[in-house]
């Protein structure tokens, strides 16, 4: 508390930015949250509800010059299509910048904000894959850690959104890069995150339906698919997501070592009530990500925080999610195109 | 957040004091913890390596006189046996009062802190039964009073220690005021808030042992021990309350309605984490109370403060504490001496 | 199989005797049923369809003379009055004698099945507390005797039915002795197994309520009751016993040992069935104790036979069934009268 | 039980031979066992001592030719690479015939069964796949067919054997025919079961490694291994199967639809015992498939023996178990290969 006290602008006041932006004021310790950006009416109204002590801009590149000195980093929670953008700017112009997942639907400029960071080492630069801050996967990475799972060998993650009934993940999927890159995306960093950054893919394949919305197809998009991941050295990926769970969110995890198996969400819980009734013996689950991610995505900012205050590195790579988008666009390739990816030694795609 | 902010004062700086301290300064909405009061040396060093900007006094009294103006609530976190005396000083000083639980090991001296925190209704005074803040509990609570359960009739709640093999249990029970004193009270605050403030009892009756620890005995106290308790109009409650578990900290309630039965913790887990290995399908469970109940420790001080920012009276009735304070020493006293008690219809111990 | 076919006459085929008649038929080793004994026209209707080979009987007495040499083993599965009545009588006619729980409903009669018993020792008796042949409290015993759980010193016990809307347990209750002779005493024998029949008890209490069937009360009976039971030795048991369950049957047993705890049925499922939909993740608890426990039921008669063919000793005293019998009455007593029971060293009640 | 009793003879009295001829004996309605055939000393010391009234020959053709007239069904449980050939056999013969599954490794030996059987439509001919006997797996069946979950389109099985340290699965993999054609065809069954057996793949993908035992790759063989099967209507399977499980035999089955989810095995449980002790909150898993699916051999043998008393058809075809072994052999194609295989309209592979 004596200490340096990080003070954030964040760009963005939609639905995760107004997340952030209470938990940046209200959870976060060492930080505070002292200016905003929007050009959203409504956005702007709920600032005044309830920030009203916030700078609040229409123009982001006006923020970043004026708050030069009175801001120490930038979170941006802005549309997906100008992550990239914005990252680049507020690392070039000094900040240290949280940039919610993803860098950028596009490779490329994903990789020019991973080289801008790089030329900028004295700030810290993290890109939000909050599951990396949840309690349960870093419990579980701990256990993998200290071996008791013994080497882990092979993965089966899920991400299943709560289904619905209406329109909003057609409308979704023009924007969303497709289902992969929108929620694989993070299933592919937990094997990352739990395999090591180095691991080499061998072949890639996927299959997917549209199956609730058979508009998706329209942007060659689905609302369920499976992957395979085979890497060089004999691990394995499975990877299912789907927009069809009628129960609530259903991210779901396996690790599977030669020893032991953990497994993240098991229960799929929301929390600790169940109730017995003529529906039988049941639980509710999640209703979407930040119910079952809220807290981790406090532990994100603190543990950003931290990294500024404490001038520590960020323990995690921008290469890995990186990494992260180009394996999501295989994945994408290949339920496109119905044909598998295969891949030189370097993990570099053959028939991409 | 452009709203007043509380600054809070925190009297004791050991265990739970710590939690409070580090809450209210981040994970608090509109609060800042400004003063302490400790006597002891290691807290004044923790004071001054984790939140040195904190005013520390040795003196109470001279906390609550110097702080005036600069302190809107004291939170009280200090041995049990000065809750009361502190609460009504502070009370008295003007102070908005949030103590941790209970007001007192003496009815007596809990009811004058009742009495005086009638007698300054501006004042709001809490005193931390942290349960009901529990979102599980909660979400329990909001479920009974739709409907979902028809008439709750019936309540069974644990409350169970994990196991310590040294004396733990048997030097801190020489201050508890006895196992229901000490942890039931928890369980009957819950009756309290499930069956309503107004439930009156007709008869309690409790059985103990000291199973691990037999030197217990000699404070006429034990470590497991069961009670039931029947009302007039026909609910009943039933408490085991254990320091035996190997486990981890399993706090257990059921609430049996005509329609339906509500449970919290049913599955005792510490997270999302399951492991399958040669012990089986497992997960851990909370190592303690604070381990289970951290995030009601947090939501406690936020209610608080919010009582306080938008001066709305406290939703809980410190009568109720006062009554599980009351009834948690009847309990005692069947242990102890192997009778039931009985009472007429205002409530009032016939035999007592 | 080559070994001496052990064969059946059973008295009693309504649903508890149907259920018996079939298992002995077709899923019990070395045994087949023979005859039969009913004045009822629907259950002599049944034998018709399903059992036509039997030779079927309306006068008990008759049925003893006249399968003397033809049959071996009488199963007595009649209304509960006469059970201890017609075990003795096939006890003195030479028979093996498996007998549906309890002995009697009176203490005085079962005591003479028992003595019976015993000036036959040659013939195997037993009586059918089908829960110690059940796969999951049979698995809980042998890790309590392998020491898992350290002593066991706390047992507690609920047997939970589901809520008939109509008056099924009203007109039950008539001929049921009360809701802790016919349903408790299942936990009382769970206490005697896993603790031991000499366990030796200090102090029982008991309190109920009629919740859902108010006209229970006409019966001095009730739909849900609460049981303590204290232990010389200081161990104890606390019983629960309701019929208001909307989900299914609940029978949950826990052992607390010095060292561990298990659960019996801590997930309550009827099969490995879950569904996950707009009612949250949920599975189905069974409908009554047969959907709970048939392979308890099958396997007891596998058992006895086993204990008549080998000529072995039946594992389980007589003298267990009249103690669970006792036990029960004292519990209806307390609960009749508001009063606890205090008993000698010896176990007698001090004050009954 | 007046009805005519089914006369079993058994071909094979290994492992799974003594189960059935056990069942058999003594566990199905109607049944009975009276010969049996092994040319294995240990095989027949086990008759002699558990089954001393069979009929034993060395010689199959011998039992079919000398049985005649004394036998009305044959329980195939003989290594598989006879099971084609010996079902032929008793069908011509004009025995019912209960084949363990799969009916060959061979498809073109598989097929000829089927074709035979189809020449004999008076004769029941059932190909074991036990899981359809499951009560687990019946009931989801029953709730999908009611339309609990909606359209089913997505299916994810696994089937995961408990890892054995030693070269067990080396040494059977010999003659398995590949992990595949060994586990998965039961899921493949389930697909079949679940979807019904028209269901058209369009495409079929799988990844496989030998983790535990790289000695598997000399047979082309892994233990552990996914694939993906995509339908021409948009439906989807996933298929994950292991050797590496250290707690336990888990086979886990979730069929998604949609309006709801069904999972079998979510829990993995042994039976209803749970241990709370250091280790965690745990239960154990089944050692094997026959721990897990015991109940379902049993039941599968009683549903035969109805079809034959009650000549009604067997409700399941030999086509479907033809096309899982097919399946089956794809997979094992496209993991040797590491190619993906594509189906035309009529399901025929295109590039196989």
């Amino acid at each position: 508390m004596d200490k340096k006290t990080v003070r954030y602008a964040i760009s963005g006041l939609g639905r995760i930015g107004r997340y952030h932006s209470m938990n940046i004021s209200t959870r976060v310790a060492n930080a505070e949250l002292v200016a905003g950006c929007t050009i959203m009416d409504a956005d702007k109204q709920w600032v005044k509800e309830n920030l009203p002590h916030l700078r609040i801009y229409d123009d982001y590149d006006e923020m970043l010059e004026k708050e030069k000195g009175s801001v120490d980093a930038v979170a941006i929670a802005s549309s997906t299509a100008v992550h990239a953008e914005q990252s680049i700017k507020a690392i070039e112009a000094g900040y240290h910048v949280f940039c919610e997942k993803p860098l950028s639907l596009d490779v490329d400029e994903a990789a020019k904000v991973v080289e801008t960071a790089k030329a900028h080492p004295n700030q810290k630069v993290l890109c939000g894959f909050s599951r990396r801050f949840d309690a349960s996967y870093l419990d579980a990475k701990k256990k993998v850690d200290e071996g008791l799972i013994g080497k882990p060998m092979v993965i089966k993650a899920q991400t299943g959104d709560k289904q619905h009934k209406d329109d909003f993940f057609v409308k979704y999927a023009e924007k969303s890069g497709g289902i992969f890159v929108d929620c694989t995306i993070h299933d592919i960093d937990l094997v990352l995150y739990y395999f090591g950054e180095d691991v080499v893919p061998q072949q890639i394949s996927a299959i997917g339906s549209a199956v609730i919305h058979p508009e998706l197809a329209k942007f060659k998009d689905c609302d369920n698919a499976f992957a395979n991941v085979k890497f060089w050295d004999g691990r394995m990926a499975n990877f299912y997501v789907t927009r069809m769970m009628t129960h609530g969110q259903e991210d779901y995890t396996e690790i599977l070592g030669t020893e032991a198996k953990i497994t993240v969400n098991k229960n799929v819980n929301n929390n600790l009530v169940t109730i017995s009734d003529p529906h039988g013996v049941r639980h509710e689950a999640p209703e979407d990500f930040y119910a079952r991610f809220e807290m981790a995505f406090v532990t994100e900012l603190n543990e950003f925080t931290k990294y500024i205050v404490n001038d520590k590195p960020v323990p995690f790579s921008l290469d890995a999610n990186l990494k992260a988008l180009k394996w999501a666009k295989y994945l994408q390739h290949c339920v496109e195109t119905g044909k598998v990816l295969n891949f030189n030694e370097k993990g570099e795609p053959i028939d991409y």
